[in-house]
């Protein structure tokens, strides 16, 4: 059989840095005997700076080719004032829409080591356990038609649609019901179905999904009052699936109810799971170039990508482990650090997990 | 010069209950001699009920006739299973767009007595004053086409569309520049300009009116960020301007912030502030009947019709200071109590802000 193959797209500002650490948890798997090989290339800024677009060519080729894929995190100040079409974020949009990569899984999980580093009280969120699934390829995202135009009395007009098939719809449904099955067995579906036709249809379909798996609760909820229910008691949550534009903002919301975003890794999975991996929080340029960015999430990413597309859940677990452990002996970056605690730096926290391992 | 017309429309469940505690208080400020008086109209369910249509004829002319109105709560179970365009949230839909009632003012306040009560940590909300500015009458709630229809292949499609005309968004901004003159001279306009056209718009004739007010200073977050900061970091923001459906689901979250939604009213105003006042909270069917309701929220939405409709903010502070007169005092109805606190019903706590006022 011959090696899996990874592409690394380390991205922007912290990218490279919190990737260099992910690198070494892939070479001692590699050096342990996993049968993987890995190659780098560009996404986002980096993409532009180096090839003139956000996803070029020569990555596109490269991810399709590509069996997974681990991404660091694009954008940033530098690329701000770039037009439109050649930004970090269209290159990301790009490739999730490019490859498939219709089911976006962000896991929001406490660290009861961590509860101090919250907004929320200790007892709302300790043992949090939450999965949240956004449809990742539809909706307002890439509804046509979309843009500007002048009404006849001569005033400015923007506009997007929004917008789902009844296939795309039962497809993230699927994956829903069936993580619920591996976890406590209840989906709540968060839809707008009170105001959005989109959402009328959202509804049936997932209704009709639900057919399938007597043995999951279905539950729905309005978007509105998943965003109140987040913050007042978001243990009530097992599987949360929703479109694309609700779940950015509710993803998002989620997983700083924890207070640890530096640790929360996410997957981006096509049909055949294939996936893109990614660490959740973006390219903090403002500590970038520092050796201070925590490489939590993107290692926690690596574990994901052995979990979902290479079906090493046991690689998973220890990856999960390794982490749990090295917080336990209060190895801490600063963005984890409470007040007076010791704070270590990118390489060393990637070195001590990597020596847990 | 003639009273004042102010239409009441208790609406359903607990909406009756909690208004009869309102009454009491316009009753008041009417025997002090007031120049206001009021009638009783239908929407949501109860007009259902009386008139087949959750805003119908009779509402639609007393709205049109009165100077401001104050709504109770809308919907519940008993109306679930009733065909979508006579269900109660269309009556408020309707008369939302029948007035024009385009600036949706909802004030996100912590009393510092109940932070007992929010999952927030008390440093975090402390002191907490938001107001958040929702556009109301436009965006995807209102766009055209909306509906549903079957592609070549034979798959049901369901489609909605966001749009905002420039005057629609200057005019909402306006309002948030204008409010924040009067606080502390900051606004967040929140968008997805990195992904939406109608953002871009939006961004873009924030930016020109805000040349207007050189003193007000305007800050721009996409709204999955914003939905981050709400639980990072509330005390952050001043004024949030934002559409409809974002300030929707935002201002629902931020409303939950503080642990007392039975507290917060809101007021949804037209081009000449007439307006329709209502608190936030919902019509509670769980607790329906049994006076326990927390009238609070209905009596500050009383204090908000004097501030912006009636010129009135000497009595509307009057309201303010009252509601905080007994919170100190203990008075706690079941939401806001803490465990072992005694709790009073809506008319005891009523009866209490009547004799403050
Ligand atoms: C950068 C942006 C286009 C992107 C999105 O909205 O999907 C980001 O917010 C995310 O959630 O990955
Ligand atoms: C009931 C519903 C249509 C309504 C809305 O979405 O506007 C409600 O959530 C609100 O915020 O007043």
């Amino acid at each position: 059989m011959s090696n899996k193959k990874i592409l690394i797209l380390p991205g922007d500002y912290i990218g490279p840095e919190i990737m260099a650490e992910a690198v070494k948890v892939l070479e001692l798997l590699r050096d342990e005997g996993e049968a993987i090989e890995w190659s780098f290339g560009h996404l986002g800024g980096a993409a532009y700076d180096a090839e003139g677009h956000p996803y070029p060519e020569s990555t596109q080729k490269a991810a399709r080719a590509a069996d997974a894929i681990l991404l660091g995190a694009v954008g940033g100040p530098k690329y701000d004032e770039l037009p439109r079409e050649v930004r970090p974020e269209r290159g990301l949009l790009g490739i999730r829409k490019d490859l498939g990569l219709f089911a976006n899984l962000r896991p929001a999980l406490a660290f009861d080591e961590l509860a101090g580093a919250s907004s929320l009280k200790r007892e709302v969120i300790e043992g949090l356990d939450i999965l949240i699934l956004r449809e990742l390829t539809g909706d307002i995202y890439f509804g046509q038609p979309r843009g500007r135009r002048t009404t006849a009395d001569g005033h400015a007009e923007g506009f997007d649609t929004m917008h789902y098939s009844a296939p795309e719809i039962e497809r993230i449904a699927r994956v829903a019901f069936e993580a619920a099955r591996k976890r406590s067995k209840r989906v709540c579906s968060v839809d707008k179905e009170n105001v959005l036709e989109t959402s009328r249809l959202w509804r049936e379909v997932v209704i009709q999904v639900a057919r399938d798996y007597p043995d999951v609760e279905l539950t729905h909820m309005y978007v509105d009052n998943a965003a109140m229910q987040l913050v007042r008691r978001p243990k009530q949550f097992d599987v949360i699936v929703t479109g694309n534009i609700f779940g950015d903002i509710l993803s998002d919301e989620a997983s700083m109810l924890c207070g640890s975003i530096g640790l929360l890794p996410s997957a981006s999975l096509d049909v055949h799971n294939k996936g893109m991996y990614e660490p959740i929080h973006g390219s903090a340029p403002d500590i970038a170039g520092q050796g201070r960015a925590n490489p939590i999430a993107t290692i926690l990413s690596v574990g994901m990508m052995f979990k979902y597309t290479f079906d090493r859940g046991d690689i998973a677990e220890r990856i999960d482990a390794a982490v749990k452990q090295v917080i336990r002996d209060g190895k801490r970056t600063g963005d984890i650090a409470a007040a007076g605690e010791a704070v270590i730096g990118t390489r060393e926290m990637g070195d001590a997990i990597v020596a847990a391992l």
